[in-house]
């Protein structure tokens, strides 16, 4: 397969593309780094990008930022950071590279665990996560030409713990690698509409 | 209690009033119908609206637009119409509400069925429930003196049966004074960062 990793610089994008190009050829875009630069808030961006690509049978998404802070300091400003980016950003994704990639293609998404087990200062995250796997489930329901879609939902990264474990006590982190099986599992299996919970 | 109903003349919203009102003080706020008038697409809307309403124990929001549509024909300005609407909208109502309401207040918002049971034309309205299940959640932990928040995600009403049987072949419909019930349970219950499935 041919597959294109968006946000293949991130810690779990590179354990995606660790794992997937011992199999496969995979091509990586992202803001600054990658074969591919890409700006997921800029539609002309996306396009360009799907344009350089070329044929592709798989499409991951490994980016998108969202805002954390006390929900009593923040107003839609602080959200619409998650919508734009890590939301609509992923969707478009999706909707812009439908008329792109192959017959039988899958893309998979990246949600993460706060909208299941919340913490302090991430009501921008649970609804951003909550959101996108609404999305997913509903829309594999509607994908042409045996097109699949799923989403990774993985608990915070071994790797982030250092910076992070204060927001994250009694968490079980797990390693980028560990998640990128689901990533895996997801482009290399049949299974459509599936969110990955990774824990 | 003196309670707020937005969006109390929808058949939910009817539901609910004719509920709550047999035991508590309940006004009514809606963009053409109720006490007090209200655009919760417009934060000054929303602040007025509070002002006039005055001290309330309750906020219950059965309000907010989404487009149903096939994902083929959808691009982000479809998808922004729930985002606007039903998302934010009744995120601005929490925001905006939390320097207004009393001590042990609650709010209660309204999602839906369709992020966990999807249906053709269902992806925006999947998106949207998800953010504000995943959002309530979260919101919960970071309510400031002792006020609550909980929503309430019915499936489709029996009431709504005759215009929309077709798009839900199989779900069983529930009667908005059976939904209703929810509500009470949240405002008149103890308990908080709870999502209500009702089906």
């Amino acid at each position: 397969m041919r597959i294109l990793v968006i946000g293949g610089s991130g810690t779990i994008g590179h354990a995606v593309v660790t794992e997937l190009s011992q199999r496969h050829e995979v091509v990586t875009a992202g803001r600054t780094h990658g074969d591919f630069k890409v700006d997921i808030m800029d539609n002309q961006s996306i396009d360009t990008m799907y344009k350089q690509a070329g044929k592709l049978d798989a499409v991951i998404s490994t980016t998108g930022n969202v805002h954390f802070g006390l929900l009593s300091e923040m107003t839609e400003k602080e959200y619409s950071v998650g919508l734009k980016s890590k939301l609509m950003g992923q969707v478009n994704l999706v909707l812009l590279g439908l008329k792109y990639i192959n017959d039988h293609a899958s893309f998979t998404l990246t949600s993460g665990i706060l909208n299941r087990d919340p913490i302090l200062y991430g009501s921008s995250a649970a609804m951003i996560n909550g959101a996108l796997d609404g999305f997913v489930k509903s829309a594999a329901l509607e994908m042409p030409r045996n097109i699949r879609i799923n989403i990774v939902s993985p608990t915070i990264l071994a790797e982030s713990m250092d910076q992070y474990a204060d927001y994250f006590r009694g968490f079980n982190p797990v390693q980028a690698s560990k998640v990128a099986l689901a990533y895996s599992k997801s482009v290399e299996g049949k299974q459509t509409g599936q969110v990955y919970n990774v824990e």
